[in-house]
């Protein structure tokens, strides 16, 4: 059974990190070939003179980290939350073949809604590691969740 | 040849909009299943009961529109222009099995650099539609441009 995390389960300091996933060469070119085909990201001869080497498309990233948001964070917002957008997404460092990145996940804020009786609303954010520790992605989103005691 | 854009070329108010693609019932549970393994995205019964059927992950939405900017829409910034970031990403309707989605790009502002003399910095918009012409998702994001007369 999913153990729902209601809105007050949430505290400003909580702090969950994923294990880690390895970003390879052939992964990186498949995705680019269909969502991003610049050379930097599916070419290696061409992306040598260009970035020094294969880098995967952010967007590649993002997605990877959505992955393991979902499979590893042991994140369940209760049923009816829904997201309220994303405040910014950055992307810091290049993701290379080989590199193993992983998701930790801090409670930023949390506040009861003013126009949602019952509900509250949760600030994330989320940052992606290479195994260097360097943050590789950063994004910060807000969730509107239901109270278990309404 | 590509022909580069240059920090002269864009001004404020230029609007660019591709042609559509259609996101297929295959695809959006074949992307969800990889990045996104959530039942509304992979499960058409349990999609059903939780969002009145199928809906693409927001990711696929993002990297289809990544693939629209880099194959159709002629958005060649010059060599060396790098991304300083998304100011904001929002989803605001679900995209669903069949949907024919198209992106439009408009300048909202070109100003100099002032730690980078000779470069520019371009702020577009970026808009995703679906073939009922309603906005899918958005995202604002500012680039740094090297002029053509440095």
């Amino acid at each position: 059974m999913t153990d729902y995390k209601y809105f007050e389960d949430f505290a400003v300091g909580q702090s969950t990190e994923t294990p880690s996933v390895e970003m390879t060469e052939a992964e990186i070119i498949e995705f680019a070939k269909q969502f991003d085909p610049q050379p930097m990201h599916i070419d290696p001869v061409a992306a040598q003179h260009i970035t020094g080497g294969l880098i995967a498309s952010g967007w590649h990233t993002a997605s990877m980290t959505m992955r393991l948001l979902v499979t590893a964070a042991n994140y369940h917002p209760a049923p009816g939350t829904v997201g309220l957008g994303f405040e910014h997404l950055k992307w810091m460092k290049s993701v290379r073949p080989g590199d193993k990145i992983r998701l930790r996940l801090d409670v930023l804020g949390v506040r009861d809604s003013s126009s949602k009786p019952g509900w509250g609303i949760v600030t994330n954010l989320f940052t992606t590691f290479n195994q260097h520790d360097e943050p590789v992605q950063e994004m910060k989103t807000s969730i509107i969740v239901p109270k278990r005691n309404k």
